[in-house]
C-alpha cells in the first residue's frame, strides 16, 4: 500500500529534504507518495516544519499522524486542530554536528590559523601556539549541546569551564552556576562559546560588564542564540582589542541585514547559520523509521506531550 | 660526578633550551654541566639537532649517547661517525601539540571554514556540511604521532582510516598495510594526513600515481615530512583541482623558499614548521631522564633503530 506523505515546510526546503526522505522510506521498507501538494482528504503523514503551508490540520480527514521535522515544537503544540499524534525531531546529527563546528572553531582560535588560512606572503614566523592543556575554554550553557562540546573539548585535554542555570556535573569540565560563577566563568574564557537558550533572563547576558569581565584578547564563539550577545557592547569591545575576534552564526535578525556592521568588522566572522542544522539525510531517516514504526501498530518514538508542551 | 652535555643545535635553540634543561637535569638529580662549546674529547652526552655545529662525531671519543631534540632523526641516522646509542624525541607535548594542529585542520576541512573567514561579501548562503561520520580521512603512517591522531579523529566520529608499513591495530581506525592498503587508504581519503617518517622507501610516497588514487576534491595535510610529497605532481594535481587544497607545513627546503610556488598557490596554505614543535619542558625532562636512565645502567628510551632509519 502507498501512504500519502505531504511535505509541509517553507518552500526552500523542499528541494533540501526531498531525495533525503526518498531515500530513507525506501530504504526503511515504506512505500510512500511523497509530495508538498497532496489534496488534504488523501494525506496519511504530514512532514511538518514550522512557517509552511498547513496550520490548520481540519481538512486532512484521514491523517494518522505528524512529524515534526525540528526539536522546538512550540509554533504548534498548543493549535485547536492537531488531534492525531505528534513527533518531534531528536537527531543525533545536530548534536554532532554542534559538536564539529565548536571544536573546529576553538581549535582554529586556539592554533591561530587564521592568518595562515588567509595571508600568504612569504614570511616564515613560526609562532607555536600553546598547548590546549594550557588553554582556557568557557561554555556557558550545559544543556545536550553544550555538555557534548564540553566534554569533546575537555577530552582534547582544553581547560574547560562550563556554566549554567542549575548546578550540574561533567566529566574534565569545572562546572560552575549562579552569579559568582558567571563572573569566574567569564574570567577564564580565552575561548568563550555561548550555547545558552534565548529566554528573559539570557537576553544580553554578553553585555558591556560581562565583555570587561574577560581576559583582553579573548574569542567569543556564538553558534546559540543571537539575543545572548548585546551587539554594540561586543562592537565597542571589538574595536578597542579588548574582545580580539567573534565567530557568530546567529542573530536578532537572520539573513544578517548586508549593511550590519558585523559583516564589515575585520575581527568577527559571520556564518549563515549552520551550526546546529538538524542533517537533511539523519532527520530524514528518523521520520521514516517512526512511520514505519507507525504503520506497524508500534507508537511513535518523540511522541510530543501536548501537556508538557513538547 | 658532572657530565658535560654538550648541546649542539641551532644557536638560537640555546635561549630556548637552556632554562628548561638545566631544571630538569636537576629535577633527575642529574649533575651536569651543560654548554654549547665543550672541548670534544670531553663531552659525555651530546643533545643534538639538525644544522648544529656537530656533524662529524669522530673527536668524541668518551662521547656515551646522543639524545635527539626532535622526532625525525634522517640526517643523521646514517652519518658513520655515529657510533653510540642514540634516542629520538618522543615527547608528550609535541604529540598532543600534532594532535590539537591534525585535529584542528582536519575539521576546519570538514567543516569548509575558509571562505567564511577569509571572505565575508553579506552573501547568506548556509551550505551544511556532512557528519564526520560521513566524511573519510585517511592516516598515511602511524606511530605515536599517526596513531594519536587517528584516535583524536576516531573519537569525533570520523570514517578514519590508517595505513602503515607493519600491520597496527587502533581502535575506531581501520588499519591498512601493504601497496593493496596503501591503494585502498588513498581510495578513501577524502582529507588526507601525512605523517610517516622520511626514509627512502617514503620519499615521493605522494607522487603523481598515488594522487590519482585518490577521490576528487580531495585535500591534502602534511605535517610529517616534506620530501613525502612530489611537490610538481601536487601542484598539476591542484591545477587541475582534483586535488582541492593543500595545507603544508613541512617542505624540502625550510624556510621554504620566497619564489615557490606553494607560497602563490590559490589553493595551498603554508605554515612554517610548527605542527610538530617539541615543547621545551617536556622535551628537557625526557632527555633529563633519559641521562638517569643510562648513568644507571639501563638501556635508552626511544633509542634509533639505525637499520630501519628512525
Amino acid at each position: 500500500m502507498t501512504l500519502n506523505v505531504l511535505f509541509s515546510a517553507p518552500s526552500h526546503r523542499w528541494h533540501i529534504y526531498q531525495r533525503p526522505l526518498e531515500v530513507a522510506f525506501a530504504s526503511a521498507g515504506v512505500t510512500v507518495n511523497l509530495s508538498g501538494d497532496h489534496a488534504p482528504n488523501s494525506v496519511d503523514y504530514i512532514v511538518f516544519a514550522p512557517n509552511g503551508p498547513v496550520d490548520d490540520f481540519s481538512a486532512y480527514s484521514r491523517l494518522k499522524a505528524v512529524l515534526g521535522l525540528w526539536a522546538g515544537v512550540e509554533t504548534v503544540v498548543s493549535n485547536p486542530t492537531l488531534t492525531v499524534p505528534m513527533s518531534r525531531m531528536v537527531d543525533t546529527g545536530l548534536r554532532d554536528g554542534m559538536v564539529e563546528w565548536v571544536t573546529g572553531n576553538v581549535l582554529r582560535y586556539h592554533l591561530g590559523l587564521d592568518p595562515y588560512i588567509c595571508t600568504q606572503d612569504g614570511s616564515w614566523n613560526p609562532v607555536i601556539p600553546p598547548l590546549a592543556r594550557d588553554r582556557r575554554v568557557t561554555i556557558l550553557g550545559l544543556g545536550e549541546l553544550g555538555s557534548a562540546c564540553a566534554s569533546a573539548l575537555a577530552r582534547l585535554n582544553f581547560q574547560v569551564s562550563g556554566w549554567a542555570r542549575r548546578a550540574r556535573g561533567i566529566e574534565g569540565v569545572t562546572c560552575l552556576q549562579g552569579s559568582d560563577g558567571l563572573d569566574h566563568a567569564l574570567s577564564r574564557a580565552e575561548i568563550l562559546v555561548l550555547l545558552l537558550p534565548n529566554t528573559p533572563v539570557t537576553t544580553n547576558i554578553l553585555n558591556a560588564s560581562a565583555l570587561a569581565k574577560m581576559p583582553k584578547g579573548a574569542r567569543i564563539i556564538n553558534p546559540g542564540r543571537g539575543p545572548l550577545i548585546d551587539d554594540d557592547a561586543l562592537l565597542a569591545s571589538l574595536n578597542t582589542g579588548h574582545i580580539a575576534h567573534a565567530t557568530l552564526d546567529v542573530f536578532r535578525v537572520e539573513p544578517l541585514p548586508k549593511d550590519h556592521a558585523y559583516w564589515a568588522h575585520p575581527n568577527v566572522t559571520v556564518t549563515p547559520h549552520l551550526a546546529a542544522e538538524t542533517r537533511p539525510d539523519s532527520a530524514s531517516q528518523i521520520i521514516a523509521e517512526n512511520i514505519r514504526r507507525f504503520e506497524a501498530g508500534q507508537p511513535l518514538k518523540f511522541l510530543v506531550d501536548r501537556g508538557a508542551g513538547y
